[in-house]
């Protein structure tokens, strides 16, 4: 769906600079800074007008490829608050946290694994409680001292109950995967699914990191899309594997990232996850580098063992035919909808010189675009141009995000959906009125054909159709 | 779209046991007791499989008529985290808060407007610091002696920042308006919307309230769907608010909510919120009573001014063609995700005899059912049969939420499908082998009609089009 007149490798300078996405997203309504009038928070972004709707067409896609077009997936959303045994069990209580230095004389907080001097270095090496002494590292800003390094839990807590004094401390949850697990039983018994089988979740998770940033790639709020995929032990486990790691990479190609700026990264054995048997992370490669995408992990037993245990309920899996008890294994595809919306968002960004002028376009999938459709007079003085516009408009609202802008000359009007990403501009003339036909223009190509009015919304339906088949 | 030969009114005390909905929800995947392996965790719920597509359909019915089908509404997604001064402004810090009384001998606590014998007080009475003492109120669990009523903050505290010692308290926020209202500038700005026009929500907010209870009704943690009006003062609020209240009452209507359920309820003067000049709710009949269902709202300016003052931002709007600077007016819409998918669910259930049995369904728009449609072997014996329903399902899932079922006589597998509320089962049997024809089964009217294969995907897309219009 990209045009085929621009090279994807090309294109990815211009927005080497993070900036021009950033200050794109506010100007157009993609993404605010959160709470800006009073200063802002730091690493919580707000969805504007645009960002919504393109970021609920990226959880839609990935729900239509992991459930709804799929036998062996069901949903789930479970609550961002769970009981806090649950972290407990998981092991993020005791061992979900950064290390942290800090400087004896400014009194800054620097993640030790991010501080100069410590590139390369192995998690083992980074584990080391006298690495500061040993590597010799000062303060970054002012040279001081560096404390040796603690380690800092990265959940958020809160209190439940009313009175703080004897509330119980829960957590707002770091992942979703973990409210799969504890319903594993629950979605057996209801769905009566047989292995192999997944439960997907799409929802807000919550990590108190120590150097968030890069715009909304690392936040303290963020939304998740995660599957885990209950297997029969071992085998199934690594074969299901090998099946949803490039899955979930053509996933991303399917909705038009180029395949030349993703790649697969084994995890070293030293870096693996306590609950990983192997991890895989799918990298996209982001003005700021080489970054984590999505991950792939086997993750064993753990889990349902973990909690079958710590619950005292019995989370095997009883398999009919064989006659066989089991604990299953789990398969996981984590990935995050911000995570992903943003790659879609820099991916699809294309400045080209068009008769001397800049051209600013987003070639995003028409299924990913905020609006497919926008619907523009060529004189809006004319009363019978206008309202024609509002009806084809009204006829195409009934199915997708359309939008009717007038408040300028046709050109301008068409570089404004441009670079909001709009797949399809409709444009009513003066010959429209007599003819009963409008101009169908392509953003990619700018291609523009004649079409009967009352065929609009049945051709934009189509191509958005054809899109989604590939 | 519901069946003409129940009457809804006839139908209504079935479920006068909240315990029918609780029991259907987990037994068939709708709704989950959170964590509960580990006991459970008071006042949140976890959506399975079949609730989770409710609930997502729910809040895609409301996007749909609040903003896609409207020029005048953007949507907007901003944080749960938001800088905690958000939450002085508009008064949260200082008096979103409950009366506590607490038991001295069991140190039970009480919402003291919860307490027998407050029944019927206003808000001014309830207010009394003496109230206690004057109706002489004692704990209604061991009629021990209870304290004067303090007042009890609702919103979940945290923490950001690693070091907790000095790291900022902030909020979960308890309503998505907000977000709205620091951003006005912000969506105004980049969508270049002139009054009046509308911000919509949908996201979580937490409440930590001191009864929460009856399933999903009142929740910890819940998802609202809140939309903002903005208008020139006074009399356009007025006017707004005259056109949104029967607009809002016809939504629920629209899917299938029977009217004699629900009524509106004007807030007296003493009740109304610290911001409000008017609020009028939407109130549906539950199980234990008639409660609100949403809340319309007049805000005044009260909100923008505030946050204007506070912030030192001017929010003021600039009228282009009067010259004018103002203040818009806040007329607010204020629903919920959870509380509308369960209101559908309640009001949708039906019991009635058929054939000397009881037959349980949930007359669920079909734009809201789970899943739109089943495919149904009538002898999974036979691979062809098997084979055409997985490629009648494949075909259907494209569009929709689809299911295969073959564990049951074809009999069994209806119920279990009206059960859900799934509008349509098709079924293949020996003869669809020879003449290319399945039958389509209404379950409402249980009618059943052949229909050619190749139309099946046409005429199910066709009557869930046909249920959108009305």
């Amino acid at each position: 769906v990209t045009s085929p007149s621009v090279d994807p490798d090309d294109v990815a300078p211009a927005v080497r600079e993070l900036d021009t996405i950033v200050s794109l997203s506010k100007r157009r309504g993609f993404i605010y800074p959160s709470s800006e009038i009073y200063g802002g928070i730091n690493a919580v972004w707000d969805y504007g007008p645009l960002g919504v709707e393109l970021k609920s067409n990226v959880k839609r896609a990935w729900w239509r490829s992991m459930v709804q077009e799929r036998d062996d997936i069901v949903g789930l959303d479970a609550g961002i608050l769970m009981h806090p045994q649950v972290w407990v069990t998981s092991g993020h209580v005791g061992s979900f946290s950064d290390p942290l230095v800090e400087c004896a004389t400014d009194h800054r907080r620097f993640r030790l694994d991010e501080l100069p001097g410590t590139e390369g270095l192995s998690v083992m090496e980074l584990q080391d409680p006298g690495i500061v002494e040993r590597l010799g590292l000062r303060c970054p800003v002012d040279g001081g001292p560096l404390s040796a390094p603690r380690r800092f839990n990265l959940m958020f807590k809160t209190f439940m109950g009313p009175v703080e004094e004897d509330a119980a401390v829960i957590y707002l949850r770091p992942e979703t995967a973990q409210g799969s697990y504890v319903n594993f039983k629950n979605v057996l018994q209801s769905s009566r699914k047989k292995l192999p089988f997944g439960i997907a979740q799409i929802g807000k998770s919550f990590r108190n990191e120590i150097s968030p940033g890069n715009f909304v790639f690392r936040m303290r709020e963020f939304e998740q899309m995660e599957m885990q995929y209950f297997v029969r032990p071992e085998a199934e486990a690594a074969a299901a594997f090998e099946t949803w790691l490039p899955a979930r990479r053509a996933w991303y190609e399917r909705y038009g990232v180029a395949p030349s700026r993703l790649r697969l990264r084994e995890h070293a054995p030293d870096e693996l996850a306590h609950y990983a048997k192997k991890a895989v992370d799918v990298e996209y490669r982001f003005p700021f580098g080489w970054k984590e995408l999505e991950g792939v992990h086997n993750r064993g037993d753990f889990d349902l063992s973990r909690h079958s245990e710590a619950s005292g309920e019995d989370l095997e899996y009883f398999d009919q035919t064989t006659g066989e008890h089991l604990i299953p294994w789990i398969v996981e595809t984590a990935a995050g909808a911000d995570r992903a919306a943003f790659t879609f968002l820099i991916d699809a960004y294309r400045e080209e010189e068009v008769r001397g002028e800049t051209r600013v376009s987003l070639a995003l999938h028409p299924e990913l675009a905020p609006y497919t459709v926008a619907v523009l007079p060529l004189l809006k003085k004319r009363p019978e141009i206008v309202e024609l516009c509002h009806r084809i408009k009204a006829d195409l609202q009934k199915h997708v995000m359309a939008v009717y802008d007038d408040t300028a000359a046709i050109g301008k009007l068409y570089r404004r959906q441009d670079e909001i990403g709009t797949p399809w501009c409709v444009t009513v003339d003066v010959e429209s009125l007599e003819d009963g036909a409008v101009t169908v223009r392509d953003r990619d190509s700018m291609g523009q054909e004649r079409v009967p009015v009352e065929g609009v919304t049945r051709l934009i339906l189509d191509r958005l159709e054809a899109s989604r088949a590939g």
